[in-house]
């Protein structure tokens, strides 16, 4: 149910183009004034055609989400997806996602310090080469900018379906000293995970019997505590 | 090469005897006692026919292993596997090894606060069952007992075929709070891994081509420290 070549109404084409943030860099440190409001923002770096960030802003309403690609036909085709997915579930235009087109190399560039709640790393490019390490969207590199813009309760959500990246990310985030939760090395095991919105390359994936490797982890000081906190309940059963 | 059924020497027997220790809560905060000096200690728990504490007790001249089981038949093999294994390598009785038969549960009867420096876990029961989950050996249950155990510079090593352990035990580990290192996915992806002892559990495995996962953990502050310190090197290439 693409809208590509369909005839689109003059107010279908505004509020799609309004999803598209043109002059990132202006609004850094200013996102709560392009949403309107101050809820906390997601961003999914890399996100493909969009159908992850869709179907979450769907499900939550509360959160404000920007979807980062590098590519104008991708971003093009996550408008579309989004305008279909709230179409569907709302019979509205979308109400909190921004698209914008930028190299995730220069992240600092779009978002303030503490701007930003969570990432989330989709099916990131696994660059398996030793020498394009550099390029994994979970290298130190990577990682020290992503610390920087995620607030007190940040987190970074990542799914992968690629060993070698997963085996890289984990030790990434270990050596970093990033604590880890809810690792899984087998998402859909006992089927469809609960809770989980897939993206495209997960439908893909999923379909094929691959396996999918996720895993969250706690950057935020506060997210820490409460993450601290939920253990001891738990241990305090023993 | 193994000695069952063959004629054992006076010398030999004895030596053997030797290396098995009885009344093992008797020596808790005097290892150092019996082996007649003060090398750090590596405890193997379920240490199996015992392959590989026996060549790593080859290898590593400066440190004292212990052998950790709970049946007799699989003591005795190790004790006749270190034999054959130093008979080979230096033509002398074995070292540096004890081997005691215990339950693991009941490790804290065995070894005073930070009285070990390492712990190996190779290819624990998996216990696949929900239910079961506490009879893992990374059941954060056990997991406490060998954080009581270990030095300032203490590590736990572990190597397991199986998925569902290792994803139960990576976040057993991350929920302690505890730094991973060196997390691999599939140990021998290139060829058997450089510096690596296999275990007989892991040679069976590897001939039939089952992938090891394997990761070390930070436990002392110590070797934390020395780690960070390590990574801050790394890093300032940068
Ligand atoms: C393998 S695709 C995954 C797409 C989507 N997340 C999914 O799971 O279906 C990776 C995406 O990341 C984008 N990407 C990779 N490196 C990027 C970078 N440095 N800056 C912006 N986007 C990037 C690519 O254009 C591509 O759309
Ligand atoms: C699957 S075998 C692995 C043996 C060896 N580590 C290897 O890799 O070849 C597990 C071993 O742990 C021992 N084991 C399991 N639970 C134990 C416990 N609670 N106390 C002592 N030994 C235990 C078993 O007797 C068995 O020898």
């Amino acid at each position: 149910m693409r809208l590509r070549g369909k005839k689109m109404t003059e107010e279908m084409l505004q509020r799609l183009s309004g999803l598209m943030v043109d002059e990132a860099e202006s609004y850094k440190g200013r996102w709560a004034e392009w949403f309107g409001n101050n809820r906390p923002i997601h961003v999914e770096l890399g996100m493909g055609k969009g159908k992850f960030i869709s179907e979450m802003s769907v499900l939550h309403p509360d959160v404000n989400f920007i979807g980062v690609d590098m590519y104008d036909t991708l971003i093009h085709r996550a408008v579309e997806k989004a305008f279909v997915v709230w179409k569907e579930a709302h019979g509205t235009a979308p109400m909190n996602i921004a698209l914008v087109r930028m190299n995730i190399e220069h992240i600092e560039k779009v978002f303030a310090d503490s701007e930003v709640e969570r990432i989330y790393l989709n099916f990131s490019d696994p660059w398996p080469k030793k020498r394009h390490a550099k390029r994994r969207l979970t290298h130190p590199e990577f990682l020290k900018k992503y610390l920087q813009l995620l607030n007190e309760r940040g987190e970074i959500h990542f799914k992968t379906d690629s060993r070698q990246l997963f085996e890289f990310s984990l030790n990434a985030f270990s050596d970093m000293g990033l604590r880890m939760r809810n690792i899984s090395l087998d998402l859909h095991a006992e089927g469809p995970a609960a809770n989980n919105v897939m993206t495209e390359y997960e439908s893909k994936f999923f379909d094929q019997g691959v396996n999918i490797h996720r895993c969250e982890v706690i950057v935020g000081e506060r997210a820490l505590q409460e993450h601290v906190h939920k253990l001891r309940e738990i241990l305090r059963k023993y």
